[in-house]
């Protein structure tokens, strides 16, 4: 269908992948950018999406034993420098208050750009005994990193995400807490946002500044580039001992516990934008989408056309489905370009003739089919289209996935294979920093990951021809 | 029944009502205090009472059509200057962000006191059209205020609240979004929190900087002290000509919006505990305590009780009851101390002898009384248990209102009624600041408002003499 001029083209992804993505966060009002390079206004739209995310989390995290909390919003610098590797990635990036009022403040106070040292601090306060463990906390806000380049949702100075947060008796269940919340951020990409993941390790040098291991999940986006969309951290007891948390255990012996943290972010949206949408916008998975269906009255003027209509939403309403009803004054046209800008997953029409067959027609905006549905059937196939709507983005997504993951066993195959097809690299691994940094260096790769589904490539580092450890995944990261 | 040891006790608040508060605050595990004065941490019970307020006011916002969205937490100084009243009510309580990182930034940026500043200059970019309008926004957030003396919820220089933002076409549309909200306010004070409220208008020098008028929703502590708990401001189209936002009216014409803005913060839940604590600790309204139903066991080690106890529990969460269970191995005394410090409002006690007469054992913490409950009406009985400590918290808490409002005719009557009772004192009222300053100087009181419900007591200013023009009512405010 032709578009009408009132909706705003976008750039082709095929033509600047960079732009169409601006366009699709502006255009499809996701975002607005605020007066401050880096700190993005959530409209409506956008932060429907993030609440519909938040939602499915907390619920999970809840049903896991986690509580919420509030912590506040600045850090002395005192208490960011108790650990010194944390200081060390953090600091450089922090955001700093030096005045109060009229006053210069005796010590500055940095935004949280994480907040690990804020719960040590608390937890040196009230945790005494093993019966105070464990403590599973999770606070949701916002926090402030003061990077260079920003970009709405993939990299801003200021972004929406959950901090998770625990400490434990024991390593093991420390390190039990730091894979199963992997697994609910793999649940939630691949369940929820129909997003693929790659789990495994991050390596030493990728690693949470002041983490023993960072877990992953790695989501490819549909230019075959690599979205990092949720990180697991088992600390050990390096944060305890930093901050002189003590506990009296079982055999009443003063004992450091074990912490983890974790957390999901807005940077997730991101990854649903580059991996779903297309040439005409955004395409949302229906778990998330804040309207699932669109009705679109055809030929709204001719009698009894838009009171089907609202009869039609109404119903989907109280069948649980997140409906929304377009029966403004625009063209046919107009109305479709704009609903399909803005990803609604399907949009229902209606008209005389359809009236008269006593049918409507649903219209995916994954593959655009059209789907004939009786209107006696409306509640029972309007969720089984949107079921076939999650699962179809689902595959798709899958299949970009699996086609663009390529082995290589020296560095220039590395650097040839991600030229030609992008996607991720996999190559066996010796382990040692200097041969990440080559593969970087020479291939323009980051590690993203060293997957827990090892294959065995071959027995040597394709970097140095010492002996190899694992398998990696390299490739070009946003 | 006899207190042990383990439960820590709390100041009387007759002795002193200050510390009596700070002691509920911490050992009901509230709050804890940060490193940053007036920064305070809401731990998981705490938090837990925001999150069902949030879910009652989030409810309420979304069936009137409000929509949530979030903005920016650092806002320009140039920006926050364009309104002139409020830039002088805020800044001086801004905290300032100076450098990024390693560099001092080309301007100070503060964090939100308040975020008007940074809905106008969005609305400046979005708002064309009529049908545009009217936009009705909402966010949760935190802000921060630089405040000299700090108290956990009642005055935090980081407190979190709910801000909503309105813009309309119209006046009339604004001025009855503004009183609407007012009322959900209202009924969240009255309906889920258990504190009766006066509605009224604030005088000049009492509003919101900024503001034409702001509303405001005034409770009354148990030491008769008054708490400001809700207000709703309509700004006119002030803001919308200092940020030059214009719309296209029906007419063709280009006019500038009216807006409103409305907040509600944690400080209510300071609100709740002063209203309904006593010397056992916090009393939590069934509605928003975290836990409705404490079940404990008599004589646990008892063959068959804790088998029973577990039971109800099931039984209690199955009927959409918040319960738990204390099964610890704690003594009788310790629980009950316990359970009411946190202000759980029913514990249900079941032991051997109940089990054999097939009952268990109500007691309310609002008054201590105990109510027989047969197992087999379990479900149908609990609840209205529940919902009679929900009344009964509200009539002691009208009952303490009512009885603590007092009409005076003269400055030196205010006086003596409020150093005598407390409360609230009402009085007719010229309208003129230098009353108003006389009645503080004075009396020692502040204005709370000019209530809606308005009596004639007079016709002339107790101040001055001069024609009164409304009853206003005055008080000492936390």
């Amino acid at each position: 269908m032709a578009k009408d001029k009132k909706v705003e083209q976008i750039t082709d992804m095929e033509v600047d992948f960079a732009q169409w993505f601006t366009d699709v966060c502006t255009k499809a009002e996701l975002v607005d950018y605020s007066g401050v390079k880096g700190l993005f206004i959530m409209r409506p739209y956008g932060y429907a999406i993030w609440e519909n995310i938040m939602s499915y989390l907390d619920g999970r995290f809840k049903e896991l034993g986690h509580e919420n909390v509030s912590m506040p919003v600045l850090i002395p610098e005192s208490l960011l420098q108790k650990e010194k590797d944390h200081v060390e990635g953090f600091a450089p990036e922090c955001a700093w208050v030096t005045h109060g009022g009229s006053e210069e403040l005796p010590e500055r106070l940095c935004v949280r750009p994480t907040s690990e040292t804020l719960f040590c601090d608390h937890w040196s306060h009230v945790v005494h005994s093993y019966r105070d463990l464990p403590m599973k906390y999770n606070q949701w806000c916002s926090v402030l990193r003061w990077e260079k380049t920003t970009r709405p949702f993939l990299r801003g100075r200021e972004f929406l995400w959950q901090e998770g947060h625990t400490i434990h008796a024991t390593e093991e269940e420390a390190r039990e807490e730091t894979l199963q919340m992997l697994e609910v951020y793999a649940d939630c990409c691949e369940k929820v946002l129909a997003m693929p993941v790659i789990r495994g390790d991050k390596t030493e040098k990728e690693k949470f500044a002041g983490a023993v291991n960072t877990y992953t999940i790695e989501c490819m986006m549909h230019d075959h580039k690599a979205l990092q969309s949720g990180t697991s951290h088992f600390f050990g007891d390096g944060f305890t001992r930093a901050f002189n948390i003590t506990f009296t255990d079982k055999e009443n012996k003063l004992s450091f516990p074990y912490q983890t943290s974790w957390g999901m972010s807005t940077r997730v949206i991101g990854g649903l934008i580059m991996t779903h949408g297309d040439n005409n916008g955004l395409v949302l998975p229906p778990k998330v989408a804040p309207i699932q269906v669109i009705v679109v009255p055809v030929a709204q003027q001719k009698e009894g056309v838009l009171d089907k209509a609202y009869e039609l939403l109404d119903r989907l309403k109280a069948a649980g489905i997140r409906a929304r009803i377009d029966a403004s004054s625009n063209s046919m046209g107009w109305k479709c370009a704009q609903w399909e800008m803005k990803g609604v997953p399907v949009r229902l029409e209606i008209g005389p003739r359809d009236i008269e067959n006593n049918v409507c027609m649903a219209v995916r905006r994954d593959n655009g089919e059209k789907v004939t549905v009786g209107l006696e059937k409306l509640e029972t196939m309007i969720p089984q289209v949107l079921d076939q709507v999650q699962q179809g983005l689902f595959d798709k997504a899958k299949e970009n996935l699996d086609s663009h993951i390529f082995a290589a066993s020296s560095v220039e195959e590395a650097k040839a294979l991600q030229e030609e097809h992008g996607g991720f690299i996999k190559t066996m691994w010796c382990g040692d920093l200097a041969c990440e940094e080559k593969m970087k260096e020479e291939a323009g790769m980051s590690s993203r990951c060293i997957p827990f589904d090892q294959e065995n490539l071959g027995d040597t580092c394709p970097c140095c021809g010492k002996p190899a450890k694992h398998m990696i995944y390299w490739g070009i990261a946003y």
